[in-house]
Formats: structure tokens, C-alpha cells, sequence
């Protein structure tokens, strides 16, 4: 019988540690616990203040776990949720540590996503096949919305000439860090210094875009430098957290094209005030055009954390080695 | 490296065969013409017609290409697409055959999708594992619009309660055998006739359900009889070729669902005159709630081509065994 004809419910719970417990950590983890055929066994973080505590207490469970955060990672899990950081060459030595202990491993590191480091991508290969395990990079947006789901809807089509992919994200129902990320409330001034010293950049939309272009079997002949603009406020804005006075930066908007046999653009708005056309869209031209829609969007956290938890039964049926969401089928379980 | 890291066009051409030239075989076929990193290297019909023939003769493509139709399958070829019945105990013998002599199949018969005959199914999988290769039934619906679509937008939540799946399509600018088939001018009681004698039905709609089902790991408690009701015009519709009066069967309006920890419903509109209302919907309640929709909604035929033809790299490279759309990634190729 294929394994995709037992069900979940049906099997030994999978054993899960959680490796970070940053705010999308907390997120992954308050999942992981709500969850019948996941049993979490371990959760670790380097914060002083959450070592030693029950991970229930550290992220508002309202409940003991019996699961207490350490800073190493001491027992065997079927698979480690990492959650660390964005940056690939940041959080590579962890990775290898993780499969080189047997688990497979998915992580919401962005760049993971799409392993655009070749030697890094490589190690990780090595170090997956050599222990006969799978690792994942996740998340809605790198690993869903803006790749894993254009992709996806393109199968339908017999001929593809371009993708458009436009996220519109409403950060007014966000939390205030990524509020403040998308750079609401600044001045435009204080918007391109924020840019130019890297401090406001959606991490990830390169990767979606090579994650798609691979998809569609393309090797793109030029890709752009993303482009980060601010979006201006033509009105007040007020959210929970702030206020943006017209003229002032409403958030960030960050494109990227590529350019090939098929051209491909990604283009992200996220900012405050933009309840009435907040949507993910995919516009494909081709044969037959097709035109998706997400009505509202897809929020950022709460889907970063489901994406992680969903994909954790299908990295056990994946092949091993290093993944791309483009190699898995994916649902809710 | 992983394998979804090179593309297509780097690689020797897949092998491939086409196994049945009805509509949907000569559509597939000149499809599998249109793509340079495909070789077609056999084709199979049983008409004496087409046997002997050049098959771009057959299938329309305004050119010679050297693969004369067979009666039997003389060749062998990485992957056969096999399109010749909807029924899997109809096709069972000539999946096993094409399987035993080491070909990958991808088929576009309907029960195939999700094989609910646990003896054929057993079958075909231990044909299958013991060749080493894989088999799976795809197309547009079931396949994809109402099982592998739905499947995959959940992989964003955290929660699902249930999940409707709509999908209303022009009959209107489908072939005439489609119209036909959906009930099109007819008065009701001829249509009721059609139903009761099994000539008015999509297939597959119960297997998109179970594969719904299945991928959110969800036994469901009961699931319904499908029920299949007119659609009755309440003005005069002209096609290309019938016209409906008012108070006759425009198409068909078929329903099935299955109750559970998440309930699923499934409903296919299928009419003449559905121009301004056609789409293909998934809407899950759930946290978050989702709303999907694509506009105009995605033509039959053409699309039920582009899926089998697109799964064609990925068969290649998934698990060996009885394989469903929810077990591999896909897109356009």
C-alpha cells in the first residue's frame, strides 16, 4: 500500500524537537503541541532566561509539558523544526549537526529555501545522504506563496511564456516588529538609509524566484538586483502600534525579475493600510492563461509555522538529501 | 545536487510512449511533440484505422514524425502515457503490462487518481515495486482542481474544519461530445433517464474526495452518494453546436461528501451558458480561513494534457510504487 494511503492518525506519533524558540519558534511550537500525532521531545534555545524552564511556560502554553528548554540538543528526534536564522552560512554548522545526529530537518531559514551557496548546499547534501535523511527550508513566503504555489498552478498550462507574482500583504494585522520592519512611520529619507544599511529587505524573494524558475526547468539569462522602494503613505494610517502621517512610509515594496525562455517577476507590497487589497495573486500567460487568487493574503507568522508542522510527515516519505518545496506534495495534517 | 537542481533541458530526452489515441490521447500526444526534452519513441491504438499510420497524421500535426501507430507496444520507453478508459478494472491488465516491462505510467483514467479497488491497487503496486518504476493517474479532474489544488492551499493553515471545493465550468466552449454529455438540451426527464442509466457522470469525483481526505490524514466518518441533479435553463443558451430552451437541461450539478474530524465537500457545475459565473473555488474554514479562487476556471481538455505531460520529469524522480498527486510536486515543464 502507498504510504500516502495510511493516514496519520493511523502511526507511531513522530518525535519532534524544536530547535530555536524565537517568536516563529514559539509559533512552531505552540503547533507542534496541539498536534495527536507529533510527540515533542526536546526544545532548545541559547537565551539564558529559557534554558531550564518548561517550554509550555516559555511559550504561553498555559500548561507543563515536561519538556524543559536546553541549550544542545540531547536527545534523537525523528525530526528537529529549526528556526534560527535567515542567513544560510549563520546557521549551516547547526544544520549539519542536526542530520549528522540522524534527524531530518525543516527549517524556516529563508535562504535554505532555495540554497543558492553552492559549497554550503553541497556540505549539506553530503552530510543528509551520508545519515538517510531529508532537509527541508519552509515558511509561506519563502516556500509557499510566492514559489510553491505559482509552481503548482502552472502544471495546468501547455505552454508558460511568463509569471507574474504579486503578494499584497496587509502589515496593519501583523505584530509591531514587522511593522517597524516594513519601515512604517519613517520618513522616505529614513526609509532608503534603513535599505542601504540592509536593515529593511524581505528576506527570501530571490530564492522564491529560483526556486520557480528551477521549477518550470528554466535557467534564466539575467536577473535583476531586487529593487526595495517605500510605498507612501496618501493618508493617515493607524494601527495598534502607530501612526503614519501622510507622506510618510507605509511599508516596502521589493521586486525581482528574471528574465529567460520564461520570464518570471515577484513583486511584494507590505504595508500598513492595506486591508482593502490585500491578496496574493499568480497571472500566468500561457497556454491556457490562468489567473489565482488568494482573497485577503495569506498571513506571514501564523502560515510560517503551519507550512513547518504540515511538511513534517511528508519530509519522512521524501526522498533524502537536500529538498525544495518544489519536490513535495504538501497539505494540511 | 539535488535532482530538482538541474533542469530538464540539461538532460538525455525522457523516452516516452503514447498508449491510446482517442481526444485526449491525440491531445497528450501532440503535446509530447511540442517538448524538446521529450522523445516520442511508440504509439498504440487499437483502431484500424490509425494503425499502420504515421501518428502525426493521425493526431493532426501537419508533419510526418517518423512513429508509426502499433497495435502492441514494441518499444521501450522510460514513461508511457496511457489514456484508454476511465474504468481501472477496464485498464488494470494493460497498466500491469505496461509496468512488468519496466515503463513508468502515467495515466489519465479516472480511478486511477486514487484507486479505491484495494485489489488492483495491491496489484499494480507489487507490479510496480518489482519493475522498479511508478504509476500514477493524473489530469485536470480529478487530479488536480478538486484534490491536488485544494490539498495544497491548506498546507497554510494551522487548523482546518472543513474545505468546499467548487468548481463551475463552461460547457460552452467545450467540444460537443462534453456538451452532450453533460445533458445539454435535454428536457428533464430524458436527463433523469441519462443519470439513472449511468450515461450522465463525471468520473472521478468520489476518488478526488478520498484523495482529499486522505492527504489531510482524515477516515472519513460516512461519505454521501454522489448526487447528480439537472441544471435547468431559465433562458434560451446557444452554442456552437445545440441550443437549449428555456425549461431544458443546460448540465449537470454533481455532488459528493464525506463527513469527518474535517468535512469535505465537493460540487461540479458543468453547463452550457456558464460563461459569466465559471470558476474553480476552494474555501477552508479554518485558522486562517482560505479563499481560492481562478478566474474563468481551468478548461478540461487542454489542461488534463498539460498535467500528464508535466508529470512526466516528476514520475521520473519520485518513489517507486502506486503514486497519487499528493505525492508529488508538479508544474509546468
Amino acid at each position: 500500500m502507498p504510504a500516502a494511503m495510511t493516514t496519520a492518525s493511523s502511526r507511531t506519533p513522530i518525535t519532534v524537537a524544536q530547535f530555536g524558540i524565537g517568536p516563529i519558534g514559539a509559533e512552531i511550537a505552540r503547533l507542534l503541541f496541539s498536534k495527536p500525532w507529533i510527540h515533542v521531545v526536546a526544545a532548545v534555545d541559547i537565551d539564558p532566561e529559557k534554558i531550564g524552564k518548561d517550554i509550555g511556560d516559555v511559550i504561553g502554553l498555559g500548561r507543563k509539558t515536561g519538556v524543559v528548554v536546553t541549550r544542545e540538543l540531547d536527545v534523537k528526534a525523528d525530526v528537529v523544526c529549526h528556526s534560527t536564522g535567515s542567513r544560510l552560512r549563520d546557521v549551516a554548522s547547526q544544520l549539519k549537526m542536526l542530520l549528522a545526529r540522524g534527524s531530518h530537518v525543516v527549517s524556516t531559514c529563508e535562504e535554505l529555501s532555495f540554497p543558492l551557496d553552492a559549497e554550503i548546499r553541497e556540505e549539506l547534501q553530503q552530510t543528509a545522504r551520508a545519515n538517510n535523511v531529508a532537509i527541508l527550508g519552509t515558511g509561506v513566503n519563502p516556500g509557499f506563496v510566492m514559489d510553491k504555489l505559482p509552481l503548482t498552478i502552472t502544471a495546468v498550462c501547455q505552454e508558460v511564456r511568463s509569471v507574474e507574482i504579486i503578494r499584497i500583504q496587509n502589515a496593519s494585522t501583523r505584530r509591531e516588529p514587522l511593522q517597524r520592519k516594513v519601515g512604517a512611520s519613517m520618513t522616505v529619507d529614513e526609509f532608503r538609509a534603513a535599505v542601504a544599511a540592509g536593515k529593511i529587505k524581505h528576506m527570501g524573494l530571490r530564492e522564491s524566484l529560483m526556486l520557480v524558475g528551477n521549477g518550470l526547468g528554466v535557467e534564466f539569462d539575467s536577473v535583476t538586483d531586487e529593487v526595495i522602494e517605500p510605498i507612501v503613505a496618501d493618508r493617515e494610517i493607524v494601527t495598534q502600534y502607530l501612526k503614519v502621517a501622510p507622506g510618510q512610509v507605509a511599508g516596502v515594496h521589493q521586486t525581482i525579475y528574471g528574465k529567460g525562455r520564461i520570464d518570471v517577476s515577484l513583486e511584494l507590497r507590505m504595508y500598513v493600510g492595506a486591508e482593502d487589497v490585500a491578496a496574493d495573486r499568480v497571472i500566468v500567460h500561457g497556454v491556457p492563461d490562468i489567473e489565482l487568487e488568494v482573497k485577503g493574503g495569506i498571513h506571514g507568522d501564523r502560515a510560517t509555522a503551519a507550512m513547518v508542522v504540515n511538511c513534517i510527515p511528508r519530509i519522512m516519505q521524501a526522498r533524502v538529501g537536500v529538498l525544495t518545496m518544489d519536490d513535495v506534495g504538501v497539505s494540511f495534517r
